[in-house]
């Protein structure tokens, strides 16, 4: 056995899909270095240019992704017209939101400023993140629709321009990241989650980020299968640190959306969060119902990468856990590990349930009509 | 609802159980400060007077357990000559052993040398730990056997500990904590795997540990919860780096038993590797066999925690997934969160399961006649 990357179809080749789809985790790109500078505000083309960026910085650095599949993405992906996969209206149309027959595509940008150190550079560049959406994408191609990105780890800043895009249909959702300086359900970004829920928009955490620590307890895993599956487990620690913070208590009408980290483990983790509740419920009065409630009622989960288990029934049994209502479709185009859509689900599914899991689901949640 | 911490059933109220049962996860604790002394070298003692310990630090200090389960354990299980629970032989016997029908008891010492950062003394500590088992606890009741404690961290000293115990009876296992400096796959802790494979004792990986890092690539969480159900997510990276760095792969006859972390995740945990796998084998090309494979073969569970799913269907399809022929049975006492034996399986299980789940596995793994 010696499985190499897979190749992927070229353009040409896709499938397609015949009923329309919700893609629930597209990445678009820059096309250059300086398309962003239109939307910064002067003072920081001066500043980048002195001081360059200053993240979070480990050892992450150089190995987020197979270095053969160039910026994480499809080796076919690259638009005709030059610039990274990803950073092509046009070239996307043709790949994939065509072909694919995408009714609804979510944009979650992830170059932006979440993790650089200077909270006002970060601010700034989530907000131009968020103008270049609209300009680039959202205006120009009515099924795509973008996820404002903000500054995380200063929540005040990150909640002012939440609220400066209150209304606006161009966003369905607010973007975090799942590995930050603290665990997500620490009250340094309570207001993040305060601004989004009076705006009425979703949030998605999506895996990645990087706040100084390494992924595993016990320091730097080897390869990068390890930080890649190490994901699922960042994203476990940050979602029993926001249901045992008692965020879904104190706003009960947020909507959170776990993004590129998998849903297997949410059965495991949920029952095992019930037990230890029920013996120290004391440790945490501020919750009213076990974290299992919290977890089904405010949680949605996208797929891609969705578990594959030899038994079909076993995927089956997880997805009636979480709720055929909870599971989102998502492509990741144009990373590497992007799932087709027409093959991603296996055979079995009710009409219903492909119905809900293919678009409306996506539909109720980000309030499409 | 306001859950305290439940109360334990007394040793007069222990309902006790009919068949057999072998109990994979007991934890002996010494009577006083200087019961190791009788089994350190003199330049110990000086060297503890003069300088204490140094050992990894960090905000787990103080905050391991609930402080209302003193000693993490039960407040009934405090021996009637003093000294803290999990002291006393005699009391152990009638409180555990005798109304539980334990034929086999197998003792984890938990605080040892590991996790000091003076190797030569953690080696001491270790070795001392050894030699107390066998004199206080295996040789004066037949029923217990040891667990080998090394110094972790240092690989070859570890290796000489275990070569030392070789062929001795008292023990039947090596035993590591699955949070260290570096994840267990690495090769530092690889002379403890070859000594392990040779002398053909089974490693124990227990939760908990330290080695300098916070518990979530997001820094520190607030709630003793989240450190307890965290230890499943170190568990976890653990045994994907075993898996990935190809530890198995290098000692075939190495088996490792996870202990104190649950199971739950086991099966989604080997479905996203065996993906992942599928596609990017070529980084771990010294691995011959899906990461599952691996898994399903070198890998033994004990329950305390076991997770308690709402349906009875979905605990079994987990343990039916990991195997029958791979669980044990564990109790953790004297610890706060002890299980009780007759309550631990739910109606639905074969006489055969059973009798393999409790007593049979455990024999078989551990070589006792």
């Amino acid at each position: 056995m010696n499985v190499q990357i897979r190749e992927r179809p070229d353009a040409a080749s896709s499938t397609g899909i015949k009923t329309a789809i919700a893609d629930c985790d597209i990445h678009p790109a820059r096309a250059t270095k300086d398309e962003l500078f239109p939307y910064l505000e002067k003072r920081w083309h001066a500043h980048l240019e002195t001081f360059g960026i200053q993240a979070y910085q480990g050892m992450m650095e150089g190995r987020p992704y197979p270095k053969a599949q160039p910026n994480a993405s499809r080796r076919d992906a690259y638009p005709p017209e030059g610039g990274p996969q990803g950073s092509s209206l046009s070239f996307m149309q043709k790949q994939h939101l065509d072909p694919n027959n995408v009714a609804l595509g979510v944009l979650n940008p992830l170059a932006t400023g979440q993790g650089l150190r200077n909270q006002d550079l970060a601010g700034a560049v989530c907000s131009a993140i968020n103008d270049w959406q609209i300009e680039k994408w959202t205006s120009k191609d009515s099924r795509l629709k973008g996820s404002v990105v903000v500054a995380n780890e200063d929540g005040v800043s990150a909640a002012a321009e939440i609220r400066k895009r209150a209304g606006d249909t161009n966003f369905v959702q607010v973007l975090l990241l799942s590995r930050n300086v603290e665990p997500l359900g620490q009250r340094r970004y309570w207001p993040i989650y305060e601004a989004a829920q009076e705006v009425g928009l979703p949030i998605g955490v999506h895996a990645f980020g990087f706040g100084g620590n390494p992924i595993t307890a016990s320091g730097w895993p080897s390869h990068y299968i390890e930080e890649m599956v190490g994901h699922s487990q960042c994203q476990q620690t940050a979602l029993a640190s926001l249901v045992l913070e008692g965020v879904f208590e104190r706003f009960p009408k947020l909507k959170m959306v776990m993004v590129e980290a998998g849903f297997g483990w949410a059965p495991s983790l949920a029952w095992r969060l019930d037990k230890v509740f029920a013996r120290l419920h004391s440790e945490v009065p501020h919750l009213k119902r076990k974290p299992s409630e919290y977890i089904r009622d405010h949680i949605w989960w996208t797929t891609q990468p969705m578990e594959d288990p030899e038994s079909r029934d076993h995927l089956f049994q997880t997805i009636e856990w979480i709720g055929w209502d909870k599971l989102l479709f998502a492509t990741d185009y144009p990373h590497w590990d992007y799932d087709e859509p027409s093959r991603v689900l296996p055979a079995g599914v009710s009409d219903a349930n492909r119905q809900a899991f293919y678009l409306d689901n996506a539909k109720q949640l980000y309030g499409i009509a």
